[in-house]
């Protein structure tokens, strides 16, 4: 049974249709809604469709939970899925499944597929993600909804009990929360360096000199902006493990927990380590477009010209020479590095290397 | 049980006796044959072999199946399971698996492992797929033979009815059919853009100017054709999403099916996109080759020598200078951004994605 | 149950628990212990933890399980599970499992879990893999021990008879053992390429001219050396199979095994592959350098000085030209190429392409 004639619910039916199931859909206008519905499903008023199922999912917002209060005898005994999804992160005191729980307290309520979009559900389950967080305070009821997860093409995952509802109802509504902090210490370190460059590269030598030299801002500053950022990013990665293993020591127990600003900093390394890597590569990137400039072009072309006319035959500067190919092989050399710590960390691989050899890696 | 003593035969007997399984192979002449099985099965007539078992995997090419007929009575009741593949896609007007029921009316047919091949079977699933699709209209009977594919490693899809063998049989047989049209695409374009400009970069100069230039076409021309397609492959991709948002809301409803053309195009968007991301990252390789060719360096130390030549000590312009900067910076910060986005596109990270957050980076 | 009071006990204990599973921790000190387990788990004396428990987790070191004998009476009929890992690789003759099996032959010992680290089991499997290898004799138990693996989150995955358990024990002893012997062929060959290019390019030079070209060491031999490794390697990856197919055609048949190093050989062109390509893009990057150094500048402009001194105007060389645009397209489309094959090594995008697809692009 599907209660309610959204979006949400039509994809569901589809979908219970196409992998066996008999549906039927309860609307408060059956016979206005019925066109949306593929023909196999069986659209009629609400009180009729809970009749006739056992398992009803609740396609239905929040806000209109209250309006199926008069089906509450017809419901009774029966599993009500809380499919619903909210607008905010912890809007509500509680959550969606726990105020249906409430309401309907006859019923059994299990919250899942709200993690689920309705074009998954209609196109099936191609790209992005499969999983179906399920969890309910009865175990019998959590098991048939999951079978019926299984059989629509889907893995259900068991998050417990009810209490996890809040949680699950979240995780649609987040958005890379573990990236925050890292991008935004990303951003203050590139804005802190790069103003120090502007000024030392730039503006310094238009107010002593005179001098324009304005086109270096696009690329020239950036460039030297991002290896800045890039080792601090770094070094962010291997220090949080230090500071852990020194507070271990200190303590003398490998058993204390740690203070709560170093836990979460150890849970961002990765994070942190691939923004440090991407500064790096637009790092690479940046210096090999420098010969392609006009300006570099110019440059070499007015000190030639000034040779020439001067007579100079020889400006080969040993020390200069050694320095830049010894920075240029290094820089080469971590980027290399850098490049398979990245790979390894892609999902696909990490899980086909054992313990040991990540740590080896890492 | 397993008829047939060719190469699939033969893997899918030492994998089936691998996993613990009994296993006895029938063949038209079993005295020849038998070297070629391991010793732990038992070779024998094909008759005798069909008595001693209840699943038979019929490993024999659909041109001989009529040979089996001999053996309707004592297949009777039997669960036959269709291996075969066919040499082109639609070959057949039925599928070899219905063909096969046709002929033995009286036994269960199965159709799977077809999927799978001789090589995989035997080295076990290491690289490539290890999904085995699985349809036949009796639950029982596919229910048996997903069991055997669990226990030697393999992942059953329950793939439904009988009727979507066909589909089944044509999979082994597809080579990227996603990709035909966004390459054929992309090659039109290219010949389109490259024609164009070899003609105003090489021909049109040679014939005006009596100018050589030839030496532009494996990388100049190349590297001016490469961002057009990489551009037009790129509004391509957002096209169709404008083109489905004003089709819905002239018609005022999302219900309303697409035309094919913008299902298909739909589809194919994110080949397209990965197409166009390439072209990009070829034409950013290209333009860093620029300054290694010798003709760059022909072309600068001539400059220079006039230069020098004529005492003009100034050759900076301004404008030329800024033009470059802006165009090489905002190139990488395309091509960085582009990057996020094949990287999300792979597999293993799209699946770790939730809806919004992957809607967030498209 | 959980014999032993080291960190693998600790962490099995609190994941068991958050599972919800009931867990008596079995020490021979719980006093003194008792703090480090939550306090959901009952801590106390082995010989009372093994009574009120029928699966029991024997967290300790090998050498301590002659300690346990005096608990035969009690363990008898039980289930033990054997989680324990060696130091070096073939350390015993026998595996723990197998030895923990002859000391106690009233148990059913399954061996499992030694492939999960401490971390994993407190942190639940986000990185890595999930994999539980489980092994044993007696399958009622391994059902019992995967059940348990399942409900933790695990992925069990079953091995077969005790005599696997000496290969589950190395697992997480090895250390990229399929990239051991490409690792030091490519070194190999790096080095000898190295010495001949160093003794060409510098050395030389040096002795025949006295001309000092020490700086080309770390960019340019290393930059004429990578190709040679890359070519080789490539050429490495696809020798084995024309061998196998020459001995094919000489034996006249299929069924023949390859001989040991043939068949090594074959296994490695994975890895012997992606380091070809890891060797190819150095090179693109270190190419790509080559413009930004300052011995680069200093050439060019020394050459540009003595062409304005002898006013020659002209040194264009089509052939060279010619020569260096053809050298870097190919090189070019040599790398997008091998790209693509990278690419299409990656687990899960392999795990997407059909058998046909696989080897159409290998």
């Amino acid at each position: 049974g599907v209660l309610g004639s959204g979006d949400f619910a039509r994809s569901l039916a589809i979908r219970l249709i196409c992998s066996g199931f008999k549906v039927v859909v309860g609307s408060r206008n059956p016979k206005r809604k019925a066109g949306l519905f593929p023909s196999a499903a069986e659209v009629t008023f609400q009180a009729e469709a809970v009749k006739k199922t056992d398992v009803i999912f609740v396609a239905v917002f929040r806000e209109h939970y209250s309006t199926l209060c008069d089906l509450a005898d017809a419901l009774a005994g029966k599993i009500l899925v809380d499919v619903s999804n909210n607008r905010e992160i912890n809007h509500h005191k509680e959550s969606n499944a726990e105020y249906l729980a409430s309401l309907f307290p006859a019923c059994t309520v299990v919250k899942g597929f709200n993690v689920i979009s309705a074009w998954t559900l209609q196109s099936g389950a191609r790209d992005g993600n499969k999983q179906v967080l399920i969890c309910s305070n009865n175990q019998e009821a959590k098991r048939i909804v999951a079978e019926i997860a299984q059989v629509m093409g889907f893995t259900p995952v068991d998050m417990g009990f009810m209490s996890s509802a809040c949680e699950i109802e979240n995780i649609p509504l987040r958005l890379f929360p573990a990236w925050k902090i890292p991008i935004f210490l990303a951003l203050g370190l590139f804005l802190c360096f790069f103003t120090y460059n502007l000024v030392r590269q730039v503006i310094h030598p238009y107010i002593r000199e005179q001098k324009n030299k304005f086109y270096k801002i696009p690329i020239e500053v950036v460039n030297t902006t991002l290896p800045c950022v890039a080792y601090i990013m770094l070094s962010l990665v291997y220090l949080p493990g230090v500071l852990a293993a020194s507070s271990q020591l200190y303590y003398g127990t490998k058993y204390r927990r740690f203070p709560d600003w170093l836990d979460q900093w150890l849970q961002h390394r990765k994070q942190i380590g691939l923004l440090s890597f991407f500064c790096a590569a637009l790092h690479a990137v940046y210096s090999l477009c420098l010969p392609m400039r006009r300006s570099h072009r110019y440059l070499l072309i007015e000190t030639a010209v000034k040779q020439a006319v001067e007579k100079k035959m020889s400006i080969w500067i040993e020390e200069e020479v050694w320095r830049m190919e010894i920075y240029i092989s290094v820089g080469i050399i971590a980027l290399g590095l850098l490049s398979l710590l990245a790979i390894t960390s892609l999902p696909s691989i990490a899980d086909s290397l054992s313990w040991r050899e990540f740590s080896f890696v890492q």
